[in-house]
């Protein structure tokens, strides 16, 4: 499909069909997708980007669509990128989450968006990043990235933001322990939601103990209670990414941390066209299965197949 | 330091040191340990080999001592490798955990190691790959894989174990919402663990309704009860267990699995080297922080950047 001459320029000026077909052209991995961000970028680096992560059932969705509530009556234009790595079949399960968001649907101001594709040019990572751009240029004043799960994958997929919000329900144990046991990196703001169920002052105290154990960063972590549903708490969320941003942006840490993250996009982004030439390559190997035949056979181990396949010298090793 | 010329041969005649000091070089990335495996690999694939993941504190480590217990009594030989991803400053936390296991520090005939080292070639999956393989040619029956976590990234650290046990605690839900989310693959066996807590025929209940959803294969997931520290519930581990393996054996998908698993390890080594030749090149190329500072300054895009250190042409894109 052809691709308008003029999408750069009226993505640019805030169209929300242009951010859309722009951000398809992304996740499908079209070169003019890829272009088109090359065009787009200089004009990046406005907005505020806020990750959202959590387990499913939290109530990320709820809090977002409350959160976009909010940001919307202070006048601000927002985009939402919900990023979902489920397998197939469950679909549906998480695609009901974005209801949650269905009152801001006829909102101009509110640009909402699910993103599920694996096969983008070295991730979903990679391809997240590319749209929460797009939705920079397009003059979004706030950008959601949420994610779900409780992991550091997770916690990798929104590394970009700015600020990194981890939502709890009281019950759900495993994502204090997964903080606890440091599988997960701790966040800059935690959010207790669901609080008027009985188990919320016992999180509360959790996760306070696991924070007082972790090193303390000129940031202090606040731990906040909410009732999405009713709207309740919400305030004190978007009060603590204010103050977040202005914290990070006072420190110079915004700027440091946005130099890291590009850092370590660029390199994925190069490891993944890398993995993904080697993919293609071999496809269309006939040794590949061969050799494969002899590590099953337990003729070949895997390492010396897969030097075998980087037609390296047996035993080669990358450089320390 | 130099190796033991007579190293494989000590591994392969089952001796404890040979197979400490084996997996060290392969965790530090030393040629040695991949020259090792290389030789001993033609003697392996005779352990049956199981991964045991599940959320922190969950209980995984009591229940393998309780395994391994068992096993023990049948006369059968043991090998423990504990992965371990969690950051640095929480290393304490995790290894507490292998106190649980102290009771089979005297037995010969169990071995019990952890790793953590990420810096190994392709990462922490294959090096835990590396080091089951040498538990396997070291003669071990039972080869434990146990990985610490909630998500697909620690099923894939398992993924090449024959058999996957997930092991859950009443009231850690966000495990039970990540199954239900299609985040984390249904996994060969589920455990309820600490089934004394009052929450437990509730967490059954919410399991059984997710397997009902799930895609129905010719392998029935069982859910079982257990109270570990007490050892209840245990043999019925051991049975599905027994059961799972005799399944796919019969199935013939023992031999699929493997053949699959084998071609991911061989690309994931091929892929990680890729990435880390790349680093080393970029570490050590001046234009790599001047290419960084154009990204920071928005003068060059993520994926233009990318190409640029890759010396393709700018905007060039991998085959699809």
């Amino acid at each position: 499909m052809a691709v308008d001459p003029n999408l750069a320029q009226r993505l640019l000026d805030g169209d929300r069909r242009a951010l859309a077909r722009a951000i398809s052209l992304v996740e499908n991995d079209d070169p003019a997708g890829w272009a088109l961000v090359r065009e787009i970028y200089p004009h990046t680096g406005r907005a505020t980007i806020v990750g959202v992560t959590g387990a499913p059932g939290a109530g990320k969705s709820t809090l977002i669509g409350q959160l976009v509530r909010n940001r919307r009556a202070a006048q601000r234009t927002v985009a939402v990128l919900s990023i979902d790595p489920s397998s197939p079949f469950t679909h549906g399960a998480l695609l009901g989450d974005r209801i949650r968001l269905s009152e801001h649907f006829l909102d101009r101001g509110v640009f909402i968006r699910s993103m599920a594709n694996r096969g983008a040019l070295g991730g979903l990572a990679e391809a997240s990043l590319q749209a929460a751009l797009l939705m920079d240029a397009a003059g979004r004043d706030d950008v959601f990235l949420e994610t779900v799960g409780v992991g550091q994958a997770e916690v990798d997929i929104i590394d970009h933001a700015d600020s990194v919000l981890l939502v709890l329900m009281p019950g759900g144990g495993d994502s204090v322990q997964a903080l606890k046991a440091g599988i997960m990196e701790i966040p800059d703001i935690i959010v207790v939601n669901k609080a008027d169920h009985p188990l919320t002052q016992t999180m509360v105290r959790e996760i306070r103990g696991v924070l007082s154990l972790a090193p303390q960063g000129p940031w202090k972590v606040p731990i906040l209670q909410t009732e999405a549903v009713e709207g309740r708490g919400v305030d004190e969320v978007v009060q603590k990414l204010v103050e977040h941003r202005a914290h990070i942006e006072q420190q110079g840490t915004l700027s440091a941390r946005r130099r890291r993250n590009l850092r370590s996009e660029v390199l994925a982004i190069a490891a993944g066209r890398l993995r993904r030439r080697l993919e293609h390559r071999l496809a269309q190997d006939e040794r590949f299965e061969r050799v494969i035949d002899d590590v099953v056979a337990r003729r070949m181990d895997p390492a010396s197949a897969a030097s075998a396949l980087l037609e390296d010298a047996p035993g080669d090793r990358p450089p320390q």
